[in-house]
């Protein structure tokens, strides 16, 4: 495709020689044929050294003038990257059908369209809707049901009487709908709660690689429409995240922890149980959440305060030692005038 | 079930109207014909805006007069719940047998009564006792052995030689006995050890989804009796943890840490290797153990100290603001006694 | 092996009387016919307990003339114990062959000498050199590449496209090349990014059970030479990792780190995206890593620093109560002089 039509595609502005373009590579490494990427202004003069045959910057970059480069200005270029890789690289979904080694029950019911690889196993009274794709080695359990245009990754555990939107996906060997964790503790021993309560994953949501989410003790956990969690993430009994949220890598929910609308969540933040986060928030990585969040607040640290507070708090710590050293010096200047001298005198004198 | 009936059966103490109950649900959602469940007395609150049938609380609960909703009155609701439950929802296992798409080994012995679920590998010399369920996609290496009424679920994979107890629950995707990560370095590179050691799960132990129990370089990773552990949880070669202790998800343990009875770990929290934590010790989400813990005691924080040293530690952060306000008045004060003068005369002259 | 044959075979000398040895166990529970092993010299006390029939220990450990056991001394008790393990434990191959119940899809090539597990899946375009062995459930995604003698372990998911060298090692239940978290915000909504790029895993890479490695967005996440990765790591797109570096468990990189060779990394740290870490750093278990790292540097902390002034900063924090106590002295002292008297004479009054 040629730079001139990509940039009209984009809405976007050619600048600079009209180039055909093959592909899409990082800005380091692309060669004349192909399209880079640069997206914070503070690397513009990246653009001086690459060999790229064009590169999408935002509409208002201010770029060398020796830049030699092609640029297509456009409003946002990490959205624009998403359309031309959707060109560039279409999905290639595998053929309908059941693999012949598959186990479906009798009773599941699968849509014409569906796609079911090896070794999956799909259990009784499971349902899955037009154009989803069961990878190879899933468990969907009993009562299951998932939406049409799902994508569920090899390795993928779905416990029974979970319920999955469209297009929902499931990355490799994510778990949904194991117990949760609660124990009576009757005569010094755990004794589990059954958990009888399900997992609801709405439209559009995705759960990363090893992602593990519970099952709710009584109700559901549910993960609201476009909420996205990264891999490893845990999510507890009875929790409800989103909608539209994002949550980072190995981040951990503890049970019936509810985060509102549009909040992200750095990776490795922790949440204790029963809390609020509300909508807007932006809570940073590794934050301990030990109380509720405001909405459009911005948290972070251990335990979790508003930013700015925890700026604060350690600009505070790192000011101890001026704070001793004021304090010894004012201790001798004290000590001088309770036995009448001046430090005047005292320095005159040579001390 | 009547309520009436109901209440007997768990010791407690029927309040309000008798009625039929069908089912458990939230307090939130519960119908009319559905039991409901509340466990914490600030929560009592809520009882005036349920629909449930009837409530499970506690026995001394103080609940406002208004509430029209019948009260099952126990001393524990949490272990009732777990009764109701049981009642309500009875596990349904499998039927016993070999699925015909598992592959067992000839050397492998397996109780009739054994349930083996599509595409479980059972390797030669594995011995699973009576009443356990193997999962679908089930690994069992060679010469593990399992106990009786084991639940394995899906995806798990246990390594060769692993010694399993009665009753233990491993859920979906978790692995054990994992090689250690233990390496020596000779000439500049990382040179395996091989970790010829296993991992014992004793009697009722249960394993969250995704967790990781690594074998021990030599002798035993060692999971006491009735020890739980939440998802997505690293234990490290040569640890032992519990018996009858509770290990919250994401905490991770390097190699050879000892955790002894009764210890309640949070979420995320991280343990240094060839750490000693006490029977009854409690160790507060996200801490950071560096040092070993004394029974019986609650430590919290990054490091890891007493809970009252990290909030007074917290506290003592927090003043620091303070203390440097207060320290530059009495710098100015010291000065102007220096000077001759005193603060009475110079706010005389307006200053 | 008798031990002193054993401490030729390790340029050792042996220390004590001769003894036939048949295995290998730690130093608490070895008996008579067995070697231990002891690696600090601060433990050299135990050797007045063990009933080991020979340890290996430094070659300088000063040990108690009371003990009776036999000590092979050797430069390196670590690697010594390395090879004897492999003497005693030879690594038991499976047979060549591709079992049949295995999916290989026509395309793909494997080398005669390859063992592919049960139900394992090979999709077209994947290439497996020789010696290597394919678990059982093991997928190994369109056009993946696998180099010779590697060990990929049962329930591992390697998707499309990723590239994989000799000797590499992955442990069960881990997902290779998992698409990156990365999207756009388009209308309020997010809207994946194709991830087009792939993961690189270079020679004698060892990856951990459960741990999971993102594909990039372009080009490529690459885990170089001889890096060893523990359990339930998450390596982001992009990042690029080693050579003969360690991370331990539980630690997440964020899209686009950068850390150098030689590198040792504690577990659960966590490091913001776009950061280098330099040549042979060490970072410290739970660390938060917020900014670049420089070579041969220890940071540790949250956020983390080097690892002195974390030390200082928390010695500052217990400082804050001696300040305040010799603050509100002060306080006390320049009030009895701006009112004219005197501590002497103050407390001659009894005040």
């Amino acid at each position: 495709m040629r730079a001139g039509e990509l940039a009209r595609l984009l809405d976007g502005r050619l600048e600079g020689e009209e180039v055909e373009l093959s592909g899409v590579a990082p800005l380091e490494t692309a060669g004349s044929g192909e399209l880079a990427f640069l997206r914070e202004p503070g690397r513009a003069g990246e653009l001086l050294h690459t060999r790229a045959g064009a590169v999408l910057v935002p509409e208002d970059l201010t770029a060398d003038e020796k830049v030699s480069t092609s640029l297509i200005r456009v409003k946002d270029p990490y959205a624009a990257l998403r359309r031309v890789l959707e060109h560039f690289h279409p999905e290639t979904a595998p053929e309908p059908g059941v693999h012949p080694t598959a186990v479906v029950a009798p009773g599941a019911e699968l849509d014409p369209t569906v796609s079911v690889g090896p070794w999956a196993v799909v259990e009784s009274g499971a349902q899955v809707g037009a154009g989803s794709v069961i990878g190879a080695g899933v468990f969907l359990g009993r009562g299951c049901s998932l939406g049409s245009d799902c994508r569920i990754h090899p390795g993928v555990v779905v416990y029974a009487d979970s319920v999955i939107g469209d297009r929902v996906e499931i990355l490799a060997n994510a778990v949904i709908g194991s117990d949760g964790f609660g124990h009576s503790v009757e005569d010094g021993t755990f004794r589990k709660i059954p958990h009888v309560g399900r997992v609801v994953l709405e439209d559009d949501v995705l759960v990363g690689a090893g992602t593990t989410i519970d099952r709710a003790t009584l109700g559901e956990t549910r993960i609201l429409a476009g909420t996205k969690l990264d891999n490893l993430v845990m999510v507890a009994h009875n929790c409800r995240l989103g909608p539209h949220s994002a949550v980072a890598a190995q981040a951990g929910f503890a049970g019936s922890t509810i985060v509102g609308a549009g909040v992200q969540i750095g990776g490795q933040a922790g949440f204790a149980g029963h809390l609020t986060v509300g909508d807007g928030a932006v809570v940073g990585a590794q934050s301990g959440v030990i109380k509720d969040v405001a909405p459009n607040t911005f948290v972070w640290g251990f335990p979790a305060r508003l930013h700015k507070e925890t700026l604060q708090t350690m600009a505070n710590t790192a000011r101890v030692p001026e704070v001793r050293r004021r304090l010894k010096e004012i201790e001798a200047r004290v000590r001088m005038l309770e036995e009448g001298r001046s430090p005047e005198r005292d320095s005159q004198r040579g001390e």
